[in-house]
């Protein structure tokens, strides 16, 4: 049994994705939903050990927050100070996070390798540090982190201290207000990331880059946003002739197959994901 | 989600039950085995509410130690000092029994109403009393206890005094040692239910009632034994030309079923319970 511990939770594909995984290959296991804020969080990390699950997801509004009841995290996650994913190793617990190996993997399905690649990342909330974290620990050459100086400004500070402490990565933090420095960044870049969350319902008429002759034809546009399925970002970089857009979904899928590789040891059978794809395909179509 | 909270439990048949049931009525629940003894039953009865979950099973070494984490019990519960079903309405847990209605529904299930009847009932352990208790309630006229003088007595006395006290059935104790009694109360009932475990493997060539000549054709005779599913009891009774003999699998279907309107409002389907009889009856067989 594993669960995925959030609040809130109902409108998760998760179960889906992992129970068809499980059905596939043919193991006993079971993959449930628990409505959990910060409140019942200790009470709920508990359960995992004394009903001896094989770990959990963790969403908002608990992914850092469940830091503190682990026994270990894996480097990436304490470089990301979030923890997505929990294995329970006979009580100990340790806390993973794999939404940036959804990043570097949904790339990878495409042939796409990130190694020694400079990328600009917009963003620096949930979504972007995990990104940053991973592609900084599996290669890649540069990240050039776009931000407004809002709330997250500190934490793009502190990403870009970390990457720096724990890689060979050159990583820079600019604010997004710059615009020509923004520019500059993606004309330089093999990827474009927006990690922002601008795009997705309700904002889905905003886009941070517009003109598309920002893009270059040969580089990777990725928008994290699975919501609308082809964002308007997505819609500038294909009018650009951009080869590679992609949107949010490869990530979900690849963040939840690292999952559950780490509690069964199994890799998801690509034929669930496909089949899955085009479930999402036509749920989010009619959002 | 609902769980059972054992130990050992690998072997149990419940979760086939109740996940068949839930299927076949189309509903989005899971029935999960979870291996607890004493030492780590306060922590799964927390793990019911902070995980939110509908309820659990209960069973050895649990039945009685469980009863001090939980809200309130229910009339047979209390009687019998022992639960078997959790039910959680909002972060209330409510202990229930419903091993006796599993006895008292698998007769209804044959035709027999046990209403008005005379039972003489060999045991007064975890089968016998929710069985004595709930006959009680549900209108027997007499039960007339016999036991051994083992540690099980002070449990028979206890019986015999929460009947008197709560029900208008008259109940009696005798020692089994007195054969005689035994003998002239069998003659005299209309139901004879060993509930004392006899007859079960390893002790499958043992009975209480050897000789046929004890039985009338036209009573039950009732052994709560499922494996072997044809105990030496009710090879006795089938010798003597007993109609009704019964073994414990009638139990275990409607004690499940009680359990799941419990938790649900709904009634399994007769369809999985019939097919499911079948399953048990092809693996213990194979015992």
């Amino acid at each position: 049994m594993v669960g995925l511990m959030a609040y809130p939770i109902r409108h998760s594909m998760s179960p889906t994705m992992h129970n068809n995984s499980f059905a596939k290959l043919g193991l006993n296991g079971a993959y449930l939903c628990f409505e959990i804020g910060n409140d019942k969080l200790e009470g709920a990390v508990n359960a995992i050990r004394t009903l001896d699950m094989r770990g959990s997801n963790v969403s908002m509004p608990n992914k850092k927050e469940v830091i503190k009841y682990l026994d270990k995290l894996s480097p990436a996650s304490k470089m990301c100070d979030a923890v997505n994913t929990i294995v329970n190793d006979h009580g100990t617990l340790t806390g993973y996070t794999t939404d940036g190996i959804g990043f570097v993997q949904s790339l990878k399905d495409e042939g796409i390798s990130i190694k020694n690649k400079v990328m600009t990342l917009a963003g620096a909330g949930g979504a972007a540090t995990p990104i940053a974290v991973q592609s900084a620990l599996d290669g890649v050459k540069e990240i050039k982190i776009f931000n407004i100086k809002d709330d997250k400004w500190a934490q793009a500070e502190k990403n870009v201290k970390t990457i720096k402490e724990n890689t060979d990565c050159k990583v820079s933090l600019t604010d997004l207000a710059d615009q020509d420095a923004f520019k500059k960044a993606i004309a330089e870049s093999d990827i474009y990331c927006d990690a922002t969350g601008v795009g997705m319902k309700p904002l889905e008429d905003k886009t941070l880059v517009s003109d598309p002759s920002w893009f270059h034809k040969d580089m990777v546009v990725f928008d994290t946003v699975y919501a609308p399925r082809t964002t308007k970002l997505m819609k500038v970089a294909q009018k650009a002739g951009v080869k590679h857009v992609f949107d949010g979904i490869g990530i979900m899928i690849e963040q939840g197959a690292a999952s559950f590789k780490l509690w069964t040891g199994k890799i998801c059978q690509l034929i669930t994901f496909v089949r899955l794809c085009f479930q999402i395909k036509k749920r989010t179509n009619n959002y």
